[in-house]
């Protein structure tokens, strides 16, 4: 079964929104056998919009669009999706009912503009919406099932999830994705290790990427049933651990965060940081996982010197003599921070993160990341390439990795 | 003029790789006043780019093809655009040297596969390539003149620059894109604000998006010259200043932190953050910006209701009474953090992010934001819809809006 995956805004043809929706789609569809030939981006212009949807229709199987669902003048997919289906748009009054819901659980007047959302092919079936006011629409034109949903992200990705897949015909053979998370090598020493792995033609296909600061490895299974995919991936996962070893971080949704918070909790214990040059970065991190209060308890942003010494007991004489960003700052940072505040553990990242800031001594992208724990302090010592953002998620990522590398040991 | 960009890789179309190229080739198409239509991405199949570019060249004055110029077999981008101008494919003695050349300076053996990176099309031009080994090509098709360029992003760009753009017939105008990002509102009340502008044919074209928490209004506009399109652009933020007044943030580069990092630079004050279930986020934000140093002192990442105590002085009684996800600790937590740091505003942020830990009296997405300042402190109760990660975004962002919205008081 194949598939083209519309994306409809001028945000998206302008350039000034790379459009990421489309990626996520073929992904998940590539999961139930649905293979994407095609995406196709265009702007807020009915006519454009109805013919793309319609020779679309007339190509494949499945048609996913997104976007141009808002209730604005510019968001002219439910019109385009009715005169590609050749019917009229009618009020549905479940999905103005939702929308009316959507508004009053958040003491939110609806205006005016909202009602349009609710308007829906005469043919077609609402998609409703749990997370925000644009029903989705699902409707047949010709041989090919069609579905709209909003733009949104979020929403894009709960709809695909709760009304598209539940929809999708029982395919006749499946592919399944499988992501292996590193960290701490760069993309070509993790494909020098794995280069018979990821030869062309070789199934499963297995390749890298980099996102985020870390190197991910990519294998797409093939198989005429899931356990047939599943037993491919799970070999090639094998033998990557094998090749690998503490170089991996997790699998799938894992993150840097999610495994070293897994490891304290499987041992009973606690974190704290102390955090300079990444203003808060690494707490985030750490509480992006939900429960992660079983192991965090906290800490400081100490992004001036008069923090540093006034909250974590760095003395003015250790600031004076080797300035902020030294390996003894980092190491009195994540002390100070774990008898403060009595957790097993505690990290201390100092670092001049750029633009300004940088010297011939302590170059832009220094960063010291101390590591204080219940059998002593271990400090490390990096220049990270890259811009400002950059030089702050390797820190935070580099930070994390040596608790995750302590707590496996 | 008008301009089609088609993408060329499994990767993109499976979706293992995002399309990055298309919105930045139609960024700087734009600064030329060629407008962008379509963005189209098909896979590595030698009949459907052919198709796709002859389909392109039919349609519109440009067109640009990125990707399929590798020296692997799955590259089939090379015949396939002989194939769309109904020519042979013939070795470039030119483009040969120059890969001759490329692996001779790295000390590096050509192997075989990357002379069929020479071919090029009979009665196309190459276009030299100084940063990789494939070769782009320049030929007309029809009305068309078509780019075919590597996908790799650098090369893309840098033979966007040195080849592409000199090739570009002088404009007739110029297209020019600007962005002011509003807070506070959703996007149907924004839209509502400025429907007339938003009206279809009209001249700036203008648009809402949302994206990370924030709604953004897009301006499109024309003229012959830059300073045409300038004026017609400023016109339409000063009357978006006039409508939406303080909702917004700023334009272009601009975001939350920056936006109220800046007038606390004017005032000559500092910001100190206690924060609970954005776990360090709002300092994260505050300090992606550079130089934030000069107002930001630090603060704390209080996550567990101990370090509330401890740390900030947020009382027992207090915490036992009225929960941890309360106004009355929002404000101890603010009050305590600009007591403790002495800094001229503090910001408290307490709530419960999810997916777990919400009741029917304190639900998931129920957040107090509290800011002390030089003449009180005030408190702020939200209710936030989405997932764990868009009720921290959105808690981040509401925290900083308060903040700037008393600044401009």
């Amino acid at each position: 079964m194949k598939a083209i995956i519309l994306a409809i805004g001028d945000e998206l043809i302008s350039g000034q929104t790379v459009d990421t929706n489309s990626a996520y789609l073929s992904r998940r569809l590539a999961e139930r056998g649905v293979e994407t030939v095609e995406h196709r981006t265009v702007g807020d212009d009915k006519e454009r919009i109805a013919s793309a949807i319609a020779e679309a229709a007339g190509r494949v199987e499945i048609v996913v669009v997104s976007g141009g669902l808002g209730p604005t003048e510019d968001d002219l997919t439910r019109q385009a999706m009715a005169d590609a289906m050749g019917c009229e748009l009618q009020l549905n009054a479940e999905c103005l009912a939702d929308i009316e819901e959507f508004f009053r659980l958040r003491n939110r007047k609806m205006s005016p503009p909202n009602r349009a959302q609710a308007m829906i092919p005469t043919s077609a079936e609402p998609m409703r919406n749990k997370l925000g006011t644009a029903p989705g629409i699902a409707a047949r034109i010709g041989a090919a099932q069609v579905f709209v949903v909003p733009g949104v992200p979020a929403e894009m990705k709960w709809m695909y999830d709760n009304c598209i897949a539940p929809r999708l015909p029982a395919g006749e053979g499946v592919i399944l994705h499988h992501v292996v998370h590193t960290f701490g090598e760069g993309e070509s020493d993790v494909g020098a290790k794995i280069a018979d792995l990821m030869k062309r033609g070789s199934e499963p296909t297995v390749g890298t990427t980099v996102a985020a600061g870390m190197v991910s490895v990519r294998i797409i299974s093939r198989g005429r049933t899931t356990e047939d995919a599943r037993l491919q991936a799970d070999l090639t996962v094998k033998t990557l651990y094998e090749r690998l070893g503490n170089l991996i971080v997790g699998k799938g949704d894992a993150t840097m965060a999610s495994a070293a918070g897994e490891l304290l909790r499987k041992r009973g214990q606690t974190l704290a940081t102390a955090e300079s040059c990444t203003g808060g970065l690494i707490g985030e991190m750490v509480t992006s996982v939900s429960g992660s209060s079983d192991y965090y308890l906290g800490g400081f942003v100490t992004y001036s010197n008069r923090l540093k010494r006034d909250l974590l007991g760095v003395s003015e004489e250790l600031l004076a003599r080797h300035g902020a960003v030294s390996e003894q700052v980092a190491i009195a940072m994540a002390e100070g921070c774990r008898q403060k505040l009595g957790s097993d553990w505690a990290i201390g990242v100092t670092g001049i993160a750029g633009p300004a800031g940088g010297s011939a001594e302590k170059p832009v992208g220094l960063v010291y990341v101390a590591l204080a724990g219940p059998e002593g302090t271990q400090v490390f010592r990096y220049v990270f390439p890259g811009a400002r953002d950059m030089v702050r998620l390797r820190s935070a990522l580099a930070a994390l990795n040596c608790l995750r590398l302590a707590l496996l040991r």
